[in-house]
């Protein structure tokens, strides 16, 4: 690829040069070289080696007269990198503060002297007119994390519309290798017990940061990527964060055999991941940082043909090839590698804009939001497909069972895409059909007349009335056909609607399309949603924001409940089956008691993490033929919907909320119990999280300990009962003053 | 005890007669009867044994049927025990449902039945006027848990007006023995793990409970007690709770030796301290319930001479003696018992109404409230002692040194009290004093003119001004003395203030008292304050209720880090010392940087639990002489208030809370830190929690599993190490917008 080629192509990512070292100030030179090297951004340190000294030695100063308190003077000129001039206003720069603070000291002198420089800093950018900031991660997980977070939420609250990024290594354990003491450090380490370590240490330490700071929007990630990568859950954990910019190092890229830097097949995964939610990407040349090496070669890279930490491709060159990884072979790589992606699968085209976006809480007549997208839903190439197979294969069963004038019904027929494919069916098994199209909406039911006049060649009887009191003349239907279904199956009300027209549907061969439907549901970490309902909590809403739930396109979310294969751990909830029994009807007593539901799931969780909400998505089986032979499905879950209905994009998941998050441990376990309340005018549900840990018992019953295995090596000590034990429950959770009215 | 003054002593307690069976209807001849028995109130329950029958016909019916759901009818007359009459109105009677329910079932048809049930006899109870219900706890703890809580909450939407009490045993395995099943159960019990029972299992149910239920103070506790007893950390724990009845039942009593029934030392003490909360006691005479045995002596008792569970009596009585436990005596011996308990001890008189209260937040200026008990504080029995014995060493050490012509000023003198024991000290000692009265508010000093005049003989040179700006008359002052003490010591800015007093002081013999004073903290359970927060938050506050620090009598808490005898883990913040080193007052750049201060501990949890907030206490020395041969000192602190100013009670505790509740589980650690902040112009602290759990790893770190040992048995598998892994963190919580101007 010619390099002139790189910087028209259209740009849907920026790929910034990361400045590690203070170094001097930043230039219009800096930056024209970097432009010049195709950078669209330059990270730099706000201030620089003259600060760090001058800081430094007041430090010692206070140190040396036995003070414990010591306050930092503001900015000079001579300290600082930047200044409010046409570089800044650029937008080209992201400003780094110092590295070489310490925040989390447990010496109050360090911690407070590196607040004091941190809060300098940021007051500084602000005035400057920088709009987003690069800081450095605590220098430990086990230090004063607590103290950590003060300074930053207290930074938050020095500039209103600054970003903050805090820079976190993606595999957790190499924070301990990170560690650069202030000289004057006088670190108490026998004061708190040695922190675990493990892949998802560095996740715990921005877990703790957020939380601190009340997941605010103006906090996020920049992640930085080494060469040993972490593991695929560890992975999905962070993409279900806020990561604004992914700092990858030179050293994570090997030579290919021509010499030149490449990224390993798992590096790049993780690079067109993230290309898909935020384009920022910061290249970080550590090998030339500090001194450009006259010959590439001195520089050590990491051993060739040695193996990657995960999956895929390892190098087996075991010659060592003529080194081409110039400074600029590392942009010129990634640049490559993004201008070649693979388009996104349909659902992430369709849902631009859409990602974890909290829709207005659904009710069963829609609204304009609703009918903006129902062109577009139209379009959806999967659902449609499925109907007229499903509509074809009771055609042929009834045709089979020697029915004759066969009565077809859409009921809710809308701008008539059901019927057309009714039609369509019919004709193209050669059965002739009555068909009629119910439909109570107006305007929908104008479109009809024409479709019926202009496309349908007048061969349907339309009918305006409520489905309910639909009264069919002198005949039963054969096929009742709806689209009644919400994201949580039932929650528009399809199983109250098809009650109500149930009477014209023949007693004994009347076929329903769905013939049956169910909710699924499981609990999530939804780190983003959460925040967004934080945000909105604090201004003054009528309608409590945590009593009902949402359509949402689930995007920066993680399953906490997943089996070994990371497959994310989905149980039904409920089934409803059409037509419903005749005594089953008959039995209710006016309260649709038979259409309440109730489901309880234990999710076991193999990793921690925060549960946020939970996820619900709908199977639905349109027709299954009547030798079993043939079945028509449509489903969002997950884990299924590339077997019944890949591509589908008509329904995005519901997500429940809880109020307060609830954190769970290792090798624990949520219970989620939900309720379908209906009392006869409306209907609403009801959730509720229980979190459990296990203790292993003796067979005595006296000695108590807890298995926390990692999941490789899960083992059961004989005579040993596994047993649980609460940790929380949430409150009871409830849409009751937001139901559907029947 | 004659019957007759029984009757006739004051009540301060209300003793009711628990009928444990449906029985037939209720009637006044059973009122009369249980007031001719010198019963206060009885329960009943509000159905009879014809609706049971009728709702287990119904439910029979349609499980033959195959049916998964059914429709409970409301009550018919002859179904209930209770009318809407002058019985109900007298507000003696307390409703019980039905107890045969099972709300819990895993089996939705009996679940939904009994949901039905419930609900029917919530409004019916709340129709004839019944102000307080009592229902039983879920049979067990591992069903449906969340099932029996959404009962719960849908319950109390029924009706505004009434009091929901949750019947659980106080010792939580016999809950395991409590289970009742309705015959027509089809319970699942490999569906879910077995949970493991301890002595917390009944209280986690509860707090499941109101956890679900949003710690609505409309949901209370009915304890009941048997003959075993849990031990003291779960009595305690019990009593952070808001139990409104205790239920003994007559099998908690022995017989003594004249065979009249009696009730064990723990328990005497149980019903003692429970006096102390709330009066409402009922017996539950199951010895005598389903029908009075011609001879007492045919029921089975305890074994005379068991030991009993926790502490100190044991029955050694070995010969059975003549049995005289009718049922009456089991009433008259508690009668007895409460007649004659001891007096409270001064605080709990001085301070009740004020038991969890939370008093707004503290200005250094005292409000209205302060203003009023203002009187009340002056008559501590201790504190000016202990000031009048602080300034009497003081004036002793520098006599000895030589000071002649000895100068005290109080400054903040408010009424004067200190100012009589400064006057008295010198008196008793024989030393000459020129003594000094700085006061700021203009009422304070109208007052203090009276007293010079009417009761100091015009001895005191009084002052009006702010003690910052007061210019002594050609003298350095030798003693100091101030009394700007806050519950947390320093949060009514006495340093601050004291700083800018202390340019009069002697500079090198100025003595202040108080000399030094610490800031102490920990993290507790505190329900009852948590759910009134909660109540404040849903109306529309402009100030953050979780952004602000509480004075409050803590009573109904539980302290969650406590040491193996039982008693509290409190970790010392900071402390402030007065005179301020010079040259440490020079260095402050008018940041007022030298009264920042950090504080971070750790605190062991032993034992599950949740955390609501942080518990704040101070420490002070007065005056600690010059050989060291004497000190003089206050404390707030409940494990040293007794050796260091016994019967205090000039401050309540202060309670910083947190916006969301941790659960934290066995074995695990609360990491508390705490700040205090000033940019020179005001201040405020900030607070954060971490929790952390522990786990052993291996030494070759692969294997990793958690001890949970019980606290007798702790031990460390050899080899293993033990490690933190991060629970929880709470937000930064900050009352910087409430914080004290300086």
């Amino acid at each position: 690829m010619a390099e002139g080629s790189e910087a028209q192509a259209p740009m849907a990512f920026f790929i910034g040069e990361h400045l590690p070292a203070p170094g001097s100030a930043l230039s219009f030179d800096m930056l024209d070289r970097a432009a010049s090297d195709n950078y669209n951004m330059i990270s730099a340190h706000i201030t620089n080696i003259n600060y760090q000294t001058k800081v430094q030695a007041i430090i010692e100063e206070a140190r040396s007269n036995g003070r414990t308190r010591v306050y930092i003077p503001g900015l000079e000129v001579e300290d600082v990198n930047l200044h409010p001039d046409d570089l800044v206003a650029s937008g080209k720069v992201i400003g780094v503060t110092s590295q070489w603070i310490e925040l989390d000291s447990l010496d109050p002198l360090i911690a407070s002297a590196s607040r004091q420089v941190l809060h300098h800093e940021i007051g500084y950018a602000g005035f400057c007119g920088l709009g987003t900031l690069l800081i450095d991660g605590p220098k430990t997980a086990q230090q004063n994390l607590a103290g950590y977070c003060m300074s930053i939420v207290q930074g938050l609250a020095i500039n209103a519309y600054l970003t903050i990024n805090i820079m976190l290594p993606a595999l957790g354990p190499s924070m301990a290798l990170n560690q650069e003491d202030l000289d004057v450090s006088t670190q108490d380490s026998t004061q708190t017990p040695e922190v675990l370590y493990d892949e998802l240490t560095s996740w715990d330490v921005w877990n703790a940061i957020r939380t601190s700071a009340r997941y605010t929007s103006r906090l996020g990630l920049a992640l930085k990527v080494e060469y040993s990568l972490p593991r695929t859950h560890t992975l999905k954990r962070w993409f279900s964060e806020p990561i604004r910019y992914l700092i990858i190092d030179s050293t994570a890229f090997l030579l290919n055999t021509k010499g030149y830097p490449v990224l390993t097949k798992p590096h790049q995964k993780l690079v067109t991941q993230f290309a898909r939610k935020n384009p920022f990407y910061l290249l970080s040349n550590t090998r030339y940082a500090e001194s450009v090496p006259e010959n590439p070669a001195d520089v050590e890279f990491p051993p060739l043909g040695s193996t990657v930490v995960t999956g895929g491709a390892r190098q087996t060159v075991s010659v060592t090839p003529k080194r081409r990884d110039d400074p600029q072979s590392y942009r010129k790589y990634l640049h490559h590698h993004l201008l070649n992606l693979p388009p996104p699968p349909p659902l992430d085209s369709f849902g631009a804009g859409y990602q974890d976006y909290l829709q207005s809480p659904l009710q069963p007549l829609a609204d304009n939001l609703e009918s903006m997208t129902y062109e577009v839903f139209e379009k959806d190439p999967v659902k449609y497909n499925q109907y007229e197979k499903a509509v074809a294969l009771a055609l042929q069963d009834l045709h089979e069972q020697g029915i004759e004038d066969i009565c077809v019904a859409v009921v809710g027929a809308g701008r008539g895409p059901l019927v057309t494919r009714c039609i369509r069916a019919a004709t193209n098994a050669s059965i002739d059909i009555t068909i009629f199209a119910i439909e109570k909406n107006p305007n929908a039911y104008t479109h009809l007349m024409k479709m019926n006049r202009d496309v349908w060649g007048g061969a349907v009887t339309l009918v305006k009335t409520d489905m309910r009191k639909w009264e069919p003349p002198n005949t039963y239907v054969h096929i009742l056909v709806s689209e009644l279904l919400g994201s949580f199956a039932d929650n528009e009300l399809s199983p109250e609607c098809l009650d109500g027209v149930q009477r014209v549907l023949h007693p004994t061969v009347g076929i329903n399309i769905p013939q049956s439907y169910t909710a699924h549901y499981t609990p999530i970490m939804a780190p983003k949603i959460h925040g967004d309902l934080l945000s909105r909590a604090t201004s003054s809403n009528s309608v409590d924001i945590y009593e009902v739930p949402y359509v949402v396109m689930l995007t920066a979310i993680d399953f906490l409940s997943q089996n070994n294969a990371g497959e994310p751990n989905i149980h039904q909830a409920w089934e409803f089956k059409h037509p419903v029994p005749a005594d089953e009807l008959e039995h209710d007593c006016g309260f649709n008691e038979h259409n309440q539901r109730e489901a309880i799931a234990a999710f076991p969780i193999p990793r921690r993490g925060v549960i946020h909400g939970i996820a619900g998505y709908f199977e639905c089986v349109l027709y299954e033929n009547v030798d079993g032979t043939a079945i028509v499905e449509l489903s969002t879950r997950p884990d299924t919907i590339d077997a019944k209905s890949k591509d589908m994009i008509s329904w995005f998941a519901i997500y429940f909320p809880l109020r307060a998050p609830m954190s769970v441990p290792d090798d624990s376990e949520a219970q989620v119990s939900f309720w379908r309340h209906t009392d006869g005018r409306k209907v609403w549900y009801d959730w509720m999280v229980e979190t459990y840990s296990f203790v292993l018992s003796s067979p005595e019953g006296s000695l108590i300990s807890s298995p926390l295995t990692l999941p490789s090596e899960k083992s059961t000590t004989s005579g040993y009962a596994r047993k649980r034990v609460p940790i929380a429950v949430s409150e009871i959770c409830s849409s009751k003053k937001n139901g559907c009215l029947m």
